[in-house]
This record gives structure tokens, C-alpha cells and sequence, in this order.
């Protein structure tokens, strides 16, 4: 019998995500639980998206459960997805799930979490539903129940949406944003290494660029390591953690040195 | 055979949680545990007594480990209880355990943890009862070792009490106090929605109560979910991770706004 | 069967761990993990290598996964190995996994990871060797695979050694220096209790010292618990977290009274 699998990423604080855990271990005791993390930036719906589309790839098939949720007892839905590689994805119908199920092989079905019978069985909270709904429902499917029980389904082309900003490239610069900025001041940014590789025909270490933010311009190699740069100075890089281009400071942040922050517009060059 | 599961609170930082987790899967390593929480208020024993209580009705049975413990090595007794629903607790008699003992059912029996064959086999420190004496009897427990071997006796009435603040009204008014401030400056006020109910015979969503604060009175509509108000706007609500009446802001900080902190007085009155 | 067992410590933040974890039960679903902590103080090496040393003897024997890896992708070697209490280390070769190697009995096996058949299997990224070999390489060990199998054998003296600063007496002083700061600003320094006594030729509770730090001087009793003494005020003790001399300030911060950090030189002599 193989271990029933499900990951758990939240904004939740204190002992949320813990009584999460009860629910789910009170259904299926033998379950097996990786937190992905309940520290993603609160209300943060993107970054929550972003996070769980980072971790999902290297994570064994499963049930990805994931509240981030600001409109918990408004009329967004519940909803529950199964995405072509095996997975199920848990969660309200924000956006939060989309690009872990598109990077997941997309979705083959979509169904609302209008069946209570797998609901927790006392009364339904409004403020709560990582406990009372998301929760149960996410147990019951690691548990083998179809997710054609959990409810009605839908048209997943009805989903709501949530695209990644994208790069692109105008003349001889790459236009891109911050999209993510982790707990050390690394920024990802929008854009893969090729797009610079593109900018210059080829892409090796110690090539630079200028950086340009607002009004200012940095110069900036690109490297493979962040011990290829001085401890305190900038690289541009693959970011290995977040699949796509990164900007940080070995043994430093960032997104402090340069101000940046989520949306920051970044054009890069060869210098 | 069923998993053993324990649950674990502390106010523990860097690798002290993980120690103790090391002690109780070398002694029963097929335990189940989740960790409530070890970001704890260090020293706060009724925060920590708050958030076990509002955790263990959504555990499965089994035993909860809770350590909040600033007499650590003097004469305050390390204690577990039996409850009526099944759980056993574990941690120190200084108040602790027993708001979450009083919520399983009360307690059934208490033992003073005296019989040293089941604490750590080394020598046992005076600084951390969590890994020497409290860790390793919660294993034994979870593990079927019977309550009675863990050591003495002790009349429950004889344990260190603790209650939690409590609501009144007088004439038009609920006077309540901060019981909690959660993460994100949440505040759970002693006190259930059915106090503000009683104060006007009804309680509908949009229901408008004047909150004072010190000399500062703020309107504040009674609401079911944080999406009814705007972002950034005050609401009473039915608190349901912690069971009770609770002051927030649509994803904001009320106790930052308010200038709310522990036992902080707040009367409420309709509108 | 026994359940494998593994401790995994970082400097990472996000869903890094996780992504780790993922990886981990990919390969062995039925591992058991023990997260001793992902919040080693960043690029902080011999802080890393002290929160492994004190955590793994109280750990069962297992697979000690440890990354705090300022070098990553650079020259640094990535190794494995075995210690005469049977326990597998894996992580950098940094100096990084020394100290816990040495309190599990000193090294009897050596390896580089350089056997890519136990690496992940898709491409290896240069800035994330948590997840594409070292946490692979370790589900693989405690999965049974012989530690032979990782790659290259080494000689034991030929690994990057590290040394946690040490005591020494001049006359009747104990000069000795801020060896670690936990999480509460309790200062681990370097020597043992037995070093205290000697000056004096016992070691009482109550005991005065004079404690120096730069050109001030403070009274400080020696006490079992923090308890023995008022809130708020100092007290050296036997740190039984991390198994030597501690200063410490009953329900408050030492390193923040007295201005401790890294390195700091403290005498101290009978008073």
C-alpha cells in the first residue's frame, strides 16, 4: 500500500495549519504531510501561486492542499482540480491553484466542493474553511475518494485565471519585473536565462550586463555560482530554485541593495 | 494497529523542538506527531494554554506534549493528565494544560511524573525538562504505557488552575477584554457572539456596535466574514479558529490599529 | 522493518526544505523526517555545526542531512559520511558536519558524491544542491545503499576541519568567548561548568562570579535554573541544551543586556 501523499501550503499563523493537520489525520491517519510552507506572504495570492508552482514538480503525486485566501466566505468557490501527471489540487477558486496545475501536465477536471458529506461534520465556519472544508476534502481524496464525489463539476476554462507577468524584448534590451522575492533578498525575476542569452548570441559566465532600474544602472555579470562574485556584490543567474532568471548578492539581499519590490520594472542590456 | 499520535507546543527555539522529537521517535518510532506550534509567546503560559485549548477538539486522540515553562528546575510539578475523551497531557502543573483538559472532557486522572525509569536515561537536567523528563513520558504514554506507572497520584482539584478572562454586561454593554492576539493581530475577546446577540435580541450582518477603547469609541459593524468589509476596515466577528468573539481588520492588524495588547479592556454596545 | 530515519538542518527559507522533503520521500515514501531546524543563521556555517552537534545525540541513529552551503557550485566538495555510532552525515564539505561527526564517535568512512547515478535525475542546477544531490544522495542512504556507493572514498584527515572556539584559565580567571546565540539571547560560551569550578575549587548555587566584558564588569550567581534568580536578572548555568557553560537572563535576552555577539571575549572570575 503506498503511503497516501499530500502537500500543505497556507498564509495561516499560530496553530492553523496544525488543526488542519488533526482534520486530515483524524480522516486518514496513515496520511503523509509536507508542509510547503504556511509563511507565504499574507493575501499574497500570487506569491502563494508562485510558491506552490516552485515546489510542486519535486514533490511525489499527491493532494496539494493550498489556502491563501482573502475571500474565504465571500462567493468565491471551493474547488477541487486532478491535473494530467496524477495530482489533485485543493483550494479556493482564486487563481492560487493555476500554474502549479498548468505546470502539473494542466487540468483534466475541476469540481466545486459543494458536496458536505465530506465536509468536517460539525457546523461549517465562515472564516475557517482551511479547517472545514479544504481540509476534509483534501484528506477524503489522498484517501482514494473520486474526485467526482467532492461536487458539481466545471468547465475549467471557467476557473479564475492568474498569469505570471512575462518579459520580453524591445531592440537590444529584455524588459522584465520582479516576480517573486524570497527570504534572503533574491529576486526572481519574469524571464528565463535565455531570454539574455538571446540578448548577445550566447550567455557565459562573467558576460555583463547593465541593469537599469528607475534611473539608475548597474553593471551586473551573470554567473553560474554565487561564489563566482565577491561576497556583497551582484549577480544575474539561473535561479535553480524558482526555474528562471535571477538577480541577487552573494551573502547579501537584492532586493534591498536595489529597492526592488514585487512588480519592479527591471530593463536589462548588454553592457 | 493504530499510528500513535502525539501532539507538541512549545515556546522552544532553534533546535530544541527537533531534540525532543529525536527523544520520543527513539523511543517509539512509529509515533505520529504534529507540532501545534513552538512560536509560542515565550513564557506565556495562557497564551500557550490558549492555543492548545483552541488546537486539541480538531486532534485525533492521543497525547499532547505542551511545554510554556518559566519555573523550569524549581518546585513546580511536571504533571500528566488523563480526560474524559481519551488524550493524555503532558507538561508542566502551572496552569498550562488545563483549559484544553477542561475542553476534552475534564480530567479523569493526574499524576505527578516522579518515576524516573521512564524519563531519559541519562542524567536529567534542570534546564530542560522538555528532552529529559517531559518528551520521553509522553512517548511511553502514546506508546500504551498506562498512566498509573508515570508516577504519583495527585488529586485533580490540587492542580495549578488557570481560567481565561471572562465577558459581562452591565445595563447596554458587553465589557470584555484582549484574551489573544493571533499573528496577524487578530484579537480574540473573551466573550461569544451570543453576549453581543443578547445586548440587542438579535445579531444579523451589518449590525453596527460602538467600541470603546480607552476614551476612543469606534463604529464597527458586526460581519460574518472579513470580505464583507473593505480592505482595511474594522468588523466584529465570530472567531472560529479560537471559539469565541473576535476584533479584526479585513488584511490588516486590529491590535496594531487599536493599540490593542494582552487585558486590554474594550466595551461594546449597540449603535 | 525499522522506519529510515533522517535529519535534515538548512539556512533555507521558502518552500526550499520542502522541495527537499519532496525529493526525499520521492525516492523513500516511508522515510521518517526529523526537521531539526531551517532557520540556522544564513551562510552561518559553525552555527549550523553547532545546532547539528547539539541535536544529534539525542537523535536516533539515522541519515544527518545538513546544508548550509555559502559555496555551493564553487569547488567545495559535497560528501557523505559514516560514524562509528552508525549514523550517515550528508552535506558540504565545509567543516559543516564535523563537530556532530566527532560526538557520534568520530568518522570511520569518507565520500565524495560523485556518483551521479544517485543524484536527481534531471538536470543538476549549480545554486540548489540541497535538492538535486545532497537530499537525493541521503533518501538513497537511508534506504539501505551502501555508503561505497555514493563515489570516491577520501581519507577522513583530508576533509575541511572546523573547531568551535575553546576556554582556557590564566591564573584565576576563565577567559572565554560567545560560542552561539539562541533563538531567546541566551549565550552559549565557550567551556564547561568544570572550568567555573576549578577556579574556585567547588561549585555552589549562589556562587558569585565576576563576569567582564570590554571594560564592564557585572556580579553573576551561578545557578541550576533560571528560576533561582529574579525576572530580569543574570545568572551562568549549565546549558543542558547545548551541553556546556551558558549565560543567561531569567525571562530576557543576555546577548541584548550585554551587548553579545559572535566572538565576544567574556572573563570571568570568583567574586
Amino acid at each position: 500500500m503506498p503511503v497516501p501523499y499530500l502537500t500543505f501550503l497556507t498564509d495561516f499563523g499560530d496553530t492553523a495549519p496544525a488543526t488542519c493537520r488533526g482534520v486530515i489525520w483524524s480522516i486518514l491517519p496513515e496520511a503523509r504531510i509536507n508542509d510547503l510552507t504556511h509563511g507565504s506572504r499574507q493575501f499574497g495570492i500570487r506569491d502563494g501561486a508562485f510558491l506552490l508552482w516552485s515546489s510542486v514538480p519535486y514533490q511525489p503525486v499527491g493532494v496539494h492542499l493550498a489556502v491563501v485566501d482573502p475571500g474565504v466566505g465571500t462567493e468565491r468557490r471551493p474547488i477541487a482540480l486532478h491535473t494530467r501527471r496524477g495530482d489533485h489540487l485543493v483550494g479556493p477558486d482564486n487563481g492560487l491553484l493555476m500554474p502549479a496545475a498548468e505546470r502539473l501536465g494542466g487540468v483534466t477536471a475541476a469540481h466545486i466542493l459543494d458536496n458536505r458529506a465530506l465536509w468536517r461534520a460539525d457546523a461549517v465556519s465562515s472564516t475557517f474553511h482551511g479547517r472545514d472544508i479544504f481540509a476534509p476534502v483534501a484528506a477524503h481524496l489522498a484517501g482514494g475518494t473520486p474526485i467526482a464525489e467532492v461536487g458539481t463539476p466545471i468547465d475549467p476554462a471557467d476557473l479564475v485565471p492568474l498569469a505570471f507577468p512575462e518579459a520580453r524584448v524591445t531592440g537590444s534590451s529584455l524588459h522584465t519585473s520582479v516576480l517573486f522575492i524570497d527570504a534572503f533578498g533574491n529576486c526572481r525575476l519574469a524571464g528565463q536565462p535565455e531570454d539574455l542569452a538571446a540578448l548577445r548570441g550566447h550567455l557565459e559566465p562573467g558576460d555583463a550586463f547593465s541593469v537599469r532600474i528607475g534611473d539608475a544602472r548597474q553593471r551586473v555579470p551573470w554567473q553560474t555560482t554565487f561564489g563566482a562574485v565577491k561576497t556583497g556584490d551582484l549577480l544575474l543567474y539561473d535561479d535553480a530554485d524558482y526555474a528562471g532568471l535571477g538577480i541577487g548578492v552573494n551573502q547579501g539581499s537584492a532586493a534591498e541593495r536595489l529597492g526592488l519590490t514585487h512588480d519592479t520594472l527591471v530593463e536589462i542590456e548588454p553592457a
